[in-house]
């Protein structure tokens, strides 16, 4: 007898389900899911959680990266710049959590988002501090210690993650992907946490992914 | 006694007139346009044309190119490369055509990008010969020779442009530049010439652009 696989990885990727690709390192990817959130679990929309590294995507040895050679996931724990060394503790934490409910992943992968983007002072995504603290109160931390100590199990299913993302083009964060297959980068400035102000924001969102001109980008000039 | 200057250059940029930054090298700036001629004729909404140099933009002289260096006007006619050479000498002829109605100006610059984009044959926008087809029927042809020889004074109206694009950011066509300031980059792949669809897409766009998440970029993965 096989245990069943957690909810989220049970489920086909276009099922109803936006397939939601961030780093921790974005700021707008911390709006963006910010918005995906209220979007859950206001309106009942389904998001899946799901790694893209931008050390990785803008590394100088993956001139192209839906193509990488260099993967963040075949890197020494701690070693790299700051940037590197940060987000792949962030993201073996983040898949440790995402062993539990999905609910409680949620809350992790917000905590520590908001931890590094939101707090008055930027947190430190390689200390494994950083991570104990985001999993005080969100996650079950017993199971979070056990689950965070396999790190070989976590890098493989970051390298998933990874490997989606490459193969779709995912450039920056946040991008989603919708159960119809439009997938694109979204870049706001302006947080949105009041419902109807994120429904309104992800229907024009969706309506323009999903327009007959088939629009390719929106793009301020600054 | 002098001569009222002509209708568009009389108009302040942001009095209910959206700037459209173009280039005739752009196959989307080509759609932009349709676009915005089906708003400007069945709708009512006010455009004024606008050139932004793609070579000028993306010269590796100008690594800011909200501060150039290296200027498409400073340039020989018929010099560097095909599209040097050709977006040159239809900038000049656009320039023209804009000497005279605002409807004849529309047309010339359709025609031209028309016989760029949408023939099977790409025009040679450096043949001069491609500039008196596209005035045929459009503009009245015997002042188009008299303005189109008067490449100093044409120049400098160019450079106007170029000035006000390379301010503002501009990198990409076609960029609309609307009355209340918001500017951004809009590529869409499907031509949209039937009224009503042309207008639900400006509305789509420019509700983008006002949304108070101020939205800064939607780009698709590919």
């Amino acid at each position: 007898m096989t245990q069943p696989a957690p909810a989220q990885a049970a489920l086909p990727s276009h099922s109803g389900v936006t397939d939601l690709y961030f780093d921790f390192l974005c700021p707008y990817a911390w709006r963006g899911l910010e918005l995906a959130d209220v979007l859950r679990r206001e309106h009942g929309l389904k998001f899946r959680l799901r790694h893209f590294s931008l050390v990785q995507g803008n590394h100088a040895e993956n001139p192209d990266r839906k193509y990488p050679t260099w993967w963040l996931t075949d890197q020494v724990a701690g070693q790299g710049s700051e940037h590197q060394a940060g987000s792949l503790n962030a993201f073996l934490a983040g898949q440790a959590a995402m062993r539990q409910t999905e609910d409680a992943a949620w809350a992790f992968t917000l905590e520590l988002l908001r931890a590094r983007h939101a707090a008055p002072e930027k947190a430190d995504l390689a200390n494994d501090g950083t991570m104990r603290a985001a999993a005080e109160g969100t996650l079950n931390t017993a199971r979070f210690e056990a689950d965070f100590a396999d790190q070989e199990g976590l890098r493989a299913a970051l390298r998933d993650d990874l490997q989606a993302s490459a193969s779709l083009g995912v450039f920056g964060t946040p991008t989603y992907h919708l159960p119809g297959g439009d997938i694109a980068y979204f870049r706001f400035a302006n947080l949105v946490t009041e419902p109807g102000a994120a429904l309104d924001l992800w229907t024009l969102y969706t309506k323009v992914l999903t327009d007959g001109a088939r629009i390719e980008t929106v793009k301020r000039a600054k």
